[in-house]
Protein backbone atom coordinates (compact mmCIF):
# COMPACT_ATOMS: atom_id res chain seq x y z
CA UNK A 1 0.00 0.00 0.00
CA UNK A 2 1.41 3.43 -0.95
CA UNK A 3 1.82 6.02 1.59
CA UNK A 4 -0.67 8.66 1.94
CA UNK A 5 0.28 12.27 0.51
CA UNK A 6 -0.66 13.65 4.15
CA UNK A 7 0.73 11.09 6.30
CA UNK A 8 4.33 11.75 4.56
CA UNK A 9 3.32 15.53 4.07
CA UNK A 10 3.34 15.27 8.42
CA UNK A 11 6.05 13.18 9.06
CA UNK A 12 8.23 15.63 7.25
CA UNK A 13 6.75 18.49 9.33
CA UNK A 14 7.56 16.40 12.00
CA UNK A 15 11.21 15.46 10.70
CA UNK A 16 11.17 19.60 10.43
CA UNK A 17 10.58 20.11 13.96
CA UNK A 18 13.32 17.51 14.67
CA UNK A 19 16.18 18.83 12.47
CA UNK A 20 18.80 20.14 14.62
CA UNK A 21 19.36 23.24 12.48
CA UNK A 22 15.32 24.19 13.16
CA UNK A 23 16.23 23.87 16.59
CA UNK A 24 19.06 25.87 16.90
CA UNK A 25 16.93 28.46 14.87
CA UNK A 26 14.23 28.19 17.20
CA UNK A 27 16.62 28.77 20.20
CA UNK A 28 18.37 31.71 18.39
CA UNK A 29 14.60 33.31 17.87
CA UNK A 30 13.96 32.43 21.76
CA UNK A 31 17.38 34.03 22.89
CA UNK A 32 16.24 37.78 20.77
CA UNK A 33 12.69 37.76 22.25
CA UNK A 34 14.15 37.21 25.44
CA UNK A 35 16.21 40.99 25.09
CA UNK A 36 14.49 43.38 25.05
CA UNK A 37 16.84 45.60 23.07
CA UNK A 38 17.71 43.12 20.37
CA UNK A 39 13.72 42.27 20.60
CA UNK A 40 12.81 45.89 19.95
CA UNK A 41 15.20 46.35 16.88
CA UNK A 42 14.41 42.59 15.24
CA UNK A 43 10.66 44.08 15.01
CA UNK A 44 11.54 46.89 13.87
CA UNK A 45 14.15 45.42 10.63
CA UNK A 46 10.85 42.84 10.19
CA UNK A 47 8.49 45.78 9.88
CA UNK A 48 10.78 47.98 7.51
CA UNK A 49 11.19 44.32 5.35
CA UNK A 50 6.96 44.29 5.44
CA UNK A 51 6.71 47.61 4.34
CA UNK A 52 9.15 47.12 1.45
CA UNK A 53 7.17 43.65 0.57
CA UNK A 54 4.07 45.24 0.41
CA UNK A 55 4.92 48.28 -1.35
CA UNK A 56 6.67 46.01 -4.41
CA UNK A 57 4.00 43.98 -4.12
CA UNK A 58 1.40 46.53 -5.21
CA UNK A 59 3.99 48.14 -7.66
CA UNK A 60 4.32 51.02 -5.55
CA UNK A 61 7.97 53.18 -6.08
CA UNK A 62 11.04 52.48 -3.34
CA UNK A 63 11.63 55.65 -2.63
CA UNK A 64 15.60 56.71 -1.62
CA UNK A 65 14.31 57.62 1.78
CA UNK A 66 13.06 53.91 1.85
CA UNK A 67 16.04 51.93 0.85
CA UNK A 68 18.04 54.80 3.19
CA UNK A 69 15.68 53.47 6.49
CA UNK A 70 16.12 50.02 5.55
CA UNK A 71 19.78 50.43 5.32
CA UNK A 72 20.28 52.23 8.44
CA UNK A 73 18.04 49.30 10.12
CA UNK A 74 20.34 46.30 8.33
CA UNK A 75 23.25 48.32 9.81
CA UNK A 76 21.86 48.60 13.15
CA UNK A 77 20.74 44.72 13.23
CA UNK A 78 24.00 43.41 11.72
CA UNK A 79 25.78 44.71 14.56
CA UNK A 80 23.52 43.11 17.41
CA UNK A 81 25.12 39.58 17.83
CA UNK A 82 22.11 37.89 18.66
CA UNK A 83 20.02 39.01 15.57
CA UNK A 84 22.66 38.50 13.24
CA UNK A 85 22.95 34.65 14.15
CA UNK A 86 19.38 34.54 13.81
CA UNK A 87 19.64 36.04 10.83
CA UNK A 88 22.30 33.19 9.87
CA UNK A 89 20.32 30.71 11.01
CA UNK A 90 17.38 31.63 8.99
CA UNK A 91 19.30 31.83 5.79
CA UNK A 92 20.44 28.22 6.11
CA UNK A 93 16.81 27.11 7.35
CA UNK A 94 15.42 29.03 3.85
CA UNK A 95 17.85 26.87 2.10
CA UNK A 96 17.12 24.09 3.64
CA UNK A 97 13.57 24.42 2.60
CA UNK A 98 14.71 24.88 -1.22
CA UNK A 99 16.30 21.69 -0.74
CA UNK A 100 12.91 20.06 0.33
CA UNK A 101 10.73 21.50 -1.78
CA UNK A 102 13.11 20.88 -4.87
CA UNK A 103 12.71 17.38 -4.00
CA UNK A 104 9.03 17.54 -3.30
CA UNK A 105 8.17 18.83 -6.50
CA UNK A 106 10.33 16.81 -8.69
CA UNK A 107 7.84 14.59 -9.91
CA UNK A 108 5.58 17.98 -11.52
CA UNK A 109 8.59 18.95 -12.83
CA UNK A 110 9.43 16.01 -14.27
CA UNK A 111 6.06 15.77 -15.88
CA UNK A 112 6.52 19.26 -17.47
CA UNK A 113 9.73 18.86 -18.53
CA UNK A 114 9.30 18.03 -21.97
CA UNK A 115 7.14 21.14 -22.52
CA UNK A 116 10.30 23.55 -22.38
CA UNK A 117 11.24 21.57 -25.34
CA UNK B 1 16.08 8.67 16.35
CA UNK B 2 14.34 11.36 14.11
CA UNK B 3 13.67 11.04 10.57
CA UNK B 4 15.85 12.22 8.99
CA UNK B 5 14.82 15.99 6.99
CA UNK B 6 15.69 14.43 3.61
CA UNK B 7 14.70 10.80 4.02
CA UNK B 8 11.06 12.61 4.68
CA UNK B 9 11.05 14.62 1.75
CA UNK B 10 11.68 11.37 -0.33
CA UNK B 11 9.00 9.67 1.13
CA UNK B 12 6.65 12.45 0.06
CA UNK B 13 8.20 12.42 -3.19
CA UNK B 14 7.29 8.48 -3.81
CA UNK B 15 4.14 9.35 -2.24
CA UNK B 16 2.94 12.25 -4.62
CA UNK B 17 4.56 9.68 -7.58
CA UNK B 18 2.34 7.23 -6.07
CA UNK B 19 -1.06 9.83 -5.69
CA UNK B 20 -3.97 8.52 -7.72
CA UNK B 21 -4.81 12.41 -8.50
CA UNK B 22 -1.01 12.66 -9.59
CA UNK B 23 -1.01 9.54 -11.83
CA UNK B 24 -4.39 11.01 -13.56
CA UNK B 25 -2.86 14.02 -14.00
CA UNK B 26 0.05 12.24 -15.53
CA UNK B 27 -2.30 10.13 -18.08
CA UNK B 28 -4.29 13.50 -19.16
CA UNK B 29 -1.22 14.96 -20.33
CA UNK B 30 -0.48 11.99 -21.73
CA UNK B 31 -3.43 12.10 -23.20
CA UNK B 32 -2.91 15.65 -24.66
CA UNK B 33 0.80 15.09 -25.97
CA UNK B 34 -0.69 12.20 -28.13
CA UNK B 35 -3.00 14.02 -29.80
CA UNK B 36 -1.19 16.52 -32.42
CA UNK B 37 -4.33 19.27 -32.36
CA UNK B 38 -4.41 18.45 -28.58
CA UNK B 39 -0.47 19.10 -28.04
CA UNK B 40 -0.18 22.24 -30.72
CA UNK B 41 -2.87 23.67 -29.18
CA UNK B 42 -2.04 23.19 -25.48
CA UNK B 43 1.55 24.62 -26.34
CA UNK B 44 0.22 27.37 -27.82
CA UNK B 45 -1.59 28.38 -24.33
CA UNK B 46 1.85 27.58 -22.83
CA UNK B 47 3.60 29.68 -24.80
CA UNK B 48 1.10 32.56 -23.75
CA UNK B 49 1.20 32.59 -20.25
CA UNK B 50 4.79 32.32 -20.01
CA UNK B 51 4.93 35.87 -22.14
CA UNK B 52 2.69 37.50 -20.11
CA UNK B 53 4.46 36.59 -17.02
CA UNK B 54 7.25 37.06 -18.01
CA UNK B 55 6.24 40.75 -19.04
CA UNK B 56 4.78 40.78 -15.14
CA UNK B 57 8.07 39.64 -14.03
CA UNK B 58 9.82 41.98 -15.88
CA UNK B 59 6.88 45.05 -14.34
CA UNK B 60 5.98 45.36 -18.24
CA UNK B 61 2.85 46.81 -19.36
CA UNK B 62 -0.05 43.98 -20.46
CA UNK B 63 -1.16 45.51 -23.11
CA UNK B 64 -5.33 45.17 -24.62
CA UNK B 65 -3.58 42.51 -27.69
CA UNK B 66 -2.01 40.91 -24.80
CA UNK B 67 -4.95 39.98 -22.97
CA UNK B 68 -6.95 39.67 -26.43
CA UNK B 69 -4.50 37.17 -27.25
CA UNK B 70 -4.50 35.31 -24.30
CA UNK B 71 -8.68 34.99 -23.93
CA UNK B 72 -8.52 33.77 -27.74
CA UNK B 73 -6.20 31.05 -26.37
CA UNK B 74 -8.00 30.33 -23.46
CA UNK B 75 -11.37 29.78 -25.41
CA UNK B 76 -9.88 27.37 -27.62
CA UNK B 77 -8.42 25.22 -25.01
CA UNK B 78 -11.63 24.95 -23.40
CA UNK B 79 -13.35 23.61 -26.29
CA UNK B 80 -10.94 21.04 -26.08
CA UNK B 81 -11.74 18.50 -24.10
CA UNK B 82 -8.58 16.66 -23.17
CA UNK B 83 -7.16 19.81 -22.24
CA UNK B 84 -9.44 20.68 -20.11
CA UNK B 85 -9.75 17.78 -18.61
CA UNK B 86 -5.82 18.08 -17.80
CA UNK B 87 -6.38 21.78 -16.66
CA UNK B 88 -9.23 20.76 -14.38
CA UNK B 89 -6.10 18.01 -12.93
CA UNK B 90 -3.90 20.60 -12.59
CA UNK B 91 -6.23 23.15 -10.07
CA UNK B 92 -6.71 20.16 -8.51
CA UNK B 93 -3.07 19.06 -7.85
CA UNK B 94 -2.17 22.56 -7.22
CA UNK B 95 -4.65 22.55 -4.43
CA UNK B 96 -3.06 19.33 -3.15
CA UNK B 97 0.25 20.99 -3.32
CA UNK B 98 -0.92 23.91 -1.62
CA UNK B 99 -2.09 21.65 1.28
CA UNK B 100 0.89 19.78 1.46
CA UNK B 101 3.15 22.97 1.85
CA UNK B 102 0.90 24.12 4.75
CA UNK B 103 1.40 21.54 6.71
CA UNK B 104 5.69 21.33 5.66
CA UNK B 105 5.77 24.98 6.51
CA UNK B 106 3.35 24.60 9.74
CA UNK B 107 6.47 24.37 12.19
CA UNK B 108 8.34 27.75 10.45
CA UNK B 109 4.89 29.50 11.04
CA UNK B 110 4.71 28.83 14.16
CA UNK B 111 8.11 30.04 15.07
CA UNK B 112 7.25 33.66 13.52
CA UNK B 113 3.53 33.28 14.61
CA UNK B 114 4.50 35.86 17.49
CA UNK B 115 6.22 38.21 15.33
CA UNK B 116 2.79 39.23 13.89
CA UNK B 117 1.29 40.31 17.05
CA1 LIG C 1 6.15 20.37 -26.00
CA1 LIG D 1 6.89 40.57 18.17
Amino acid sequence: MATNMYDAAYALQKAITENPDFIALKQSYANVQADPQAKQLFDQFRAVQMELQQKMMQGQQITEADNAKAQQVVALVQQNPKIAQLMQQEQRMNMLIGDLNKIILKPLEELYGPLAQ
